[in-house]
């Protein structure tokens, strides 16, 4: 393996749950020195970040501007994990960081695969990001892996396809308002049909470009993306919910389950199902994520449990940094840049040392 | 997706059970032209590369020698299916290839991870290629995939590892003479003891290089690679063989199980075993393909049946191509090139038109 002796320097923007958690591992990582650190919560702004990790202070404080600490400590990449916004917010950071000359890699789940999604705004951020001679990747557990890098992946020991079916149910009772709120938990039917209807309710959000990646990684060329179901699941009984959020009773909401068809001809060719329900277990749902490929040869692999969205994500991000800095200038997808891996150890070993 | 105009012209050098399957998907790709064709055979040399796939004559004779259909041929890309021998052999047809400046994608497994295993012979590859402008893979399923990079890929959501073991559970009844007898299939048990201690059995002889790409991959640094059981299994009733090989008889060897794994203190890290029986299942095992990951977080897949070694290889091969040619100049792995992914319809997709 190549090394290069200077760690990779490293500023952490948005310090959240996850962006927490993110700050743990590059500190963790003897191949990176974090530099800097950026947040919008009062609360969190000039905390020290090794306090903030559970360790002593590192004397590094968190600050409340990206572009003053850009300028300030010119880091080689940026972590980004701010608010869980739409695109269009969340770029105007992704592209200060690429205008400082800062390679980006980023949870932002709404532009993991935006040259479907927001063509425009895909090439404004390509053409700013070859500019500076960086590189910017958008992934996580789901988009980012489970439902289209991973399925993409098990397509490479096909001849032909007929079908691909993917699925993931997930125990969705940690969660908190910020997630469960938007999914219409709680609520009665009637009344979770009625917003449905109005578009007012979030399911997952990202299928249609999650079914765009797969499609477009397998040379598939779909006519449409359409939603097929989008349905609650009811309780027959009390289901408790481990954060603040108010447990669900009989009658109640307890999650979604909802169906994303990629259509070739009008047949359904890739279709991707996420079950998010508190306690699946008792509506009858097996938790797991599960890939089904249909042709030559049938491939089908399932998870023993489904990966935990939390720590998979986090972890997917900080993994992709090496492969984000190793690669060629410009916005990169998981289809670009090469396997994904664990970056255990020092995250040097990953780093080629002529970039 | 980017599109070329002119198909990419391949020549396919060996024509077996492997290269005429590999054959048949480049001939049946509109985004590949097939403009030569080579074999050792003498039953195979003169033939009509059509009628080979089944169709009717294309005008392109199966020639005797690979030096002389690429001078005529000047392909992009050479498909390489010659037979199963040791790298040292196979490596000379590669590095023919490579000196007409076409690209290679090889069903060579040993020598599918050889900067480990041939460091050697693995830099002059990556030399002459290097200086020819061509680039160079070998891959397929077991060596390639099922045990090694889809491994690696599903540590793209690990924090942490503490180990990696992986197995696969494969019915061997299909298979002739080739694979079955210097797996010492049919014998009875204390001379296939004697012949394993002897060092005369061929288990899965890629298992150290599969451990060491795992390990690179993720960046693991292992103090060694050590086999830790090849044992036989043992037949207690008739079982037969689909091929001309002779049916196991009850008291002979029905297969074995093997293991290997790659240490860090002594411990074992990473594991593979592979169980290669006819008839599993009258042994009591399981068929299939299972990787778990131990560590932050726990990940386990398992394949609903094992990944079909025949098929799942010459697909791997064919649908590698485009990541070889897009590639940079040089001796790749699976851990260099982009998600692997199957290449469905034309494979003009997912040609870079630049290179």
């Amino acid at each position: 393996m190549i090394e290069r002796d200077t760690p990779i320097r490293v500023v952490q923007c948005g310090i959240g749950a996850m962006g927490t958690e993110m700050l743990r591992l590059l500190t963790d990582d003897p191949g990176v020195t974090v530099v800097g650190a950026v947040d919008v919560d009062p609360e969190t702004i000039g905390r020290d970040v090794g306090a903030i990790t559970g360790g002593g202070d590192v004397g590094i404080e968190v600050a409340d501007d990206l572009e003053s600490v850009l300028e300030a400590t010119e880091p080689d990449a940026v972590c980004l994990a701010t608010a869980d916004a739409a695109a269009e917010a969340m770029v105007a950071d992704l592209l200060t960081c690429l205008r400082a000359g800062a390679d980006v890699v980023s949870s932002n789940g709404g532009f993991f695969y935006p040259y479907r999604t927001h063509p425009v705004l895909a090439r404004k951020v390509d053409r700013v990001a070859r500019k500076n001679d960086a590189s910017v990747l958008c992934t996580g557990l789901n988009p980012g892996f489970a439902l289209d890098t991973l399925v993409v992946a098990l397509t490479a020991v096909s001849e032909s396809i007929d079908a691909i079916e993917a699925s993931r149910t997930v125990d969705f009772s940690p969660y908190g308002a910020g997630v469960l709120e938007p999914g219409g938990f709680g609520l009665a039917p009637d009344e979770w049909t009625r917003r449905r209807d109005a578009g007012d309710l979030a399911g997952h959000e990202s299928f249609p470009a999650q079914i765009r990646m797969i499609a477009d990684g397998i040379g598939l060329d779909l006519d449409a993306v359409v939603q097929r179901e989008f349905d609650p699941v009811v309780a027959d009984e009390h289901r408790p919910v481990a954060s603040e959020y108010p447990d669900i009773e009989a009658g109640e909401v307890a999650g979604f389950e909802q169906t994303y068809a990629g259509l070739v001809d009008g047949d359904p060719v890739v279709t991707l199902t996420l079950a998010a329900v508190v306690d699946p277990a008792a509506s009858g749902l097996e938790g797991g994520d599960r890939i089904a490929i249909r042709g030559v040869p049938d491939t089908t692999v399932t998870t023993e449990a489904p990966f935990e969205p939390g720590p998979t994500t986090w972890a997917t991000v900080v993994n992709a940094l090496p492969n984000v800095s190793n690669a060629d200038p410009g916005l990169k997808t998981m289809l670009d840049l090469p396997l994904p891996s664990a970056s255990l150890g020092d995250m040097r070993k990953f780093l080629d040392p002529d970039r």
